[in-house]
């Protein structure tokens, strides 16, 4: 079902351990529609027992690949390059770890940067409307392509997190476990505007032309502009008071009145919202961060949010939440468990005071590597 | 010294209790540079005492006129409409109260907005970098224009309680009283990204051209998006998540993929995005923005926070802030208190328990009415 590729949205990076998954019949979508030829990109690491009992499944925050870590075939770090790994916790010397690339993302799955073989073109906004059930969807068409029936565990953060709790929803008897990190049974009204606004600033860039933007003139300027919005919300003030406090980047322009930027703090935004604009497809990150404001447990339970979770019947959860994350606050995380723990499964809670927000589960290894070290240790 | 005028950024609104103070040498500015033929915008309500005694001075937030509070001249509401007045916290029976307009801005006071007489062009952004100390200087300007050598208290919110803080530290002999309420001893890195945002946004728009925009083309679709992103920080999430939910405003468009607003949440912003943008002048919001930026009362102390503090001579201090706001956070008035503490007038915190953000002090009428009167009620 799988042969490896070269993929990546330009610039291109080595994506030697990258596979991918075709899907066979068009894909039935949850807002309507249908999807064909669709392909979903994945890596693995480690071995499927004989059993087949022992795979993880990782749904990744927004914008990142399959690349979650590195591996002999492609031996760049991944995006949680400590979490998995041998003898990391998640131990790819006792699981086989899977990670995908989002349905709707641009890096190997197919997405609104894809080309609709009909047109020739790529889909852009003529993309069926995208939700995390549908990104749910595209992880499982791969683990039931690697010919596994039932889930060890799992496991995702931001975005991914609603997909994993998407995925144990609809696939209630094909995983026993579950691990959300700072996500939401649904976005509050604040994380709505935030990315309704980032949005709007891409779509705001003439050269987005309502989606019909050429490969080789993207709206990068008005991503720039989304990124930096994002950056905003991805950690915390406090974080960013200790990291920058005052401290000036670059002496005062000699041009009066320049606005240029002046602080450290908004040095940092431009260096890292220019490294992101060159490399996601604008049209991608529309459908995707839409599909996390659309994302409700209540719409599984017609309505009632208990009634939704209710649907899940993993046997072991992991829910986990950051005190300085403004984006999926620490309530968000507490609604995700106390509605669990009315549950048959076993869940655990745990509240961490990282200070990098809603980033934490990237940047602070510590915390998070001991937490799911023990979950992943027994069970 | 004053007439009544008819003044306003377009559309014009009734201005018939402004008044204008001018300013008869060039104003020196504090980052150098001079500003000739200057003018501060002001009202002022009830009646100075025959010892000149009783006078409070108002510094406002980075938007509002100096229409604070309705008159016999002006009966439209003004913006701090609850706080002052007959009977009202700062009881007009008793004090003489004055709001000024703030140097920068465009609803009376010279600004960038204003017409360069050696050009007969608007300054734009050829007017000289403004700061906080030259707002508290524009206030200083008229309160001796009226002929008042001794405030009995300086009061001000957001950027107004960084310019009473700047009115205190550099008038201090002038000052008995200082109410600074969600404000700052200087900038957070995270309220510097976020207006540094606003005003990239505004620079981004085409029709900015570098500030040399007509009357009548401005940039209000930079406006719009830039005003969105500052109602993000002006409330909370928790206050949006009771107001809003997740309700929709509207069935979602029949148009596949349109991207239009769909939520109560960004109804609410388009709403009030929209009826800001047409309503301030795009230059003078980037440099009162800029000014807040820039202000750090460690300056007036050879880098010192502390001995920047200790040229407050004030009697009296309330210093008050609100838990949920995350613009000027609880902490920062904390600091503005414990130092002052530390110096030889009585300094009162008030932490308030308000879900309203940074806007409580427009917002929470209750809470603030109860401080504030308490305050203005004593000494």
């Amino acid at each position: 079902m799988s042969s490896a590729i070269k993929i990546g949205y330009p610039p291109t990076r080595n994506a030697g351990a990258t596979r991918l998954c075709p899907i066979p019949s068009p894909l039935r979508m949850h807002r309507g529609g249908l999807l064909p030829h669709a392909q979903i990109a994945y890596e693995t690491w480690g071995r499927l027992s004989p059993a087949k009992d022992n795979a993880v499944l990782i749904y990744t925050g927004l914008s990142p690949s399959a690349h979650a870590a590195s591996s002999t075939e492609d031996t760049n770090p991944g995006w949680w390059e400590y979490m998995l790994g041998p003898g990391k916790p998640i131990d790819t010397n006792r699981y086989f770890v899977i990670c995908v690339n989002s349905l709707g993302s641009c890096f190997g799955s197919t997405g609104p940067a894809s080309i609709n073989r009909i047109t020739g073109q790529p889909y852009g906004v003529n993309f069926p409307e995208l939700a995390i059930e549908d990104i749910a969807g595209g992880g499982r068409e791969v683990v039931s392509g690697l010919g596994i029936t039932r889930l060890h565990t799992v496991v995702g953060a931001s975005l991914g997190g609603m997909a994993a709790l998407a995925f144990a929803i609809a696939y209630s008897n094909e995983v026993g476990g579950l691990v959300s990190i700072s996500a939401g049974a649904s976005a509050t009204p604040f994380a709505i505007a935030i990315r309704s606004l980032q949005r709007e600033l891409i779509r705001s860039d003439p050269a987005w032309n309502h989606g019909n933007y050429s490969v080789n003139d993207p709206p990068t300027e008005g991503m720039r502009l989304a990124r930096k919005l994002g950056l905003t919300s991805y950690r915390s003030a406090l974080e960013w008071q200790q990291r920058f406090g005052r401290q000036r980047s670059q002496p005062k322009s000699d041009k009066v009145n320049s606005f240029d930027p002046e602080f450290e703090v908004e040095s940092y935004l431009e260096y890292n919202a220019v490294k992101f604009a060159g490399n996601f497809d604008p049209n991608c990150y529309l459908f995707l961060s839409r599909a996390m404001d659309w994302f409700d447990v209540a719409e599984h339970g017609a309505g009632d949010l208990k009634a939704g979770f209710e649907k899940i019947k993993t046997r072991r959860n992991l829910i986990i939440g950051v005190e300085s994350d403004f984006l999926f606050p620490i309530w968000q995380q507490e609604e995700i468990a106390d509605i669990l723990k009315q549950g048959q499964g076993e869940t655990t809670f745990v509240s961490l005071p990282s200070v990098q927000g809603h980033d934490a589960f990237l940047a602070d290894e510590a915390r998070f590597a001991a937490v799911m070290a023990e979950f992943f240790a027994t069970g």
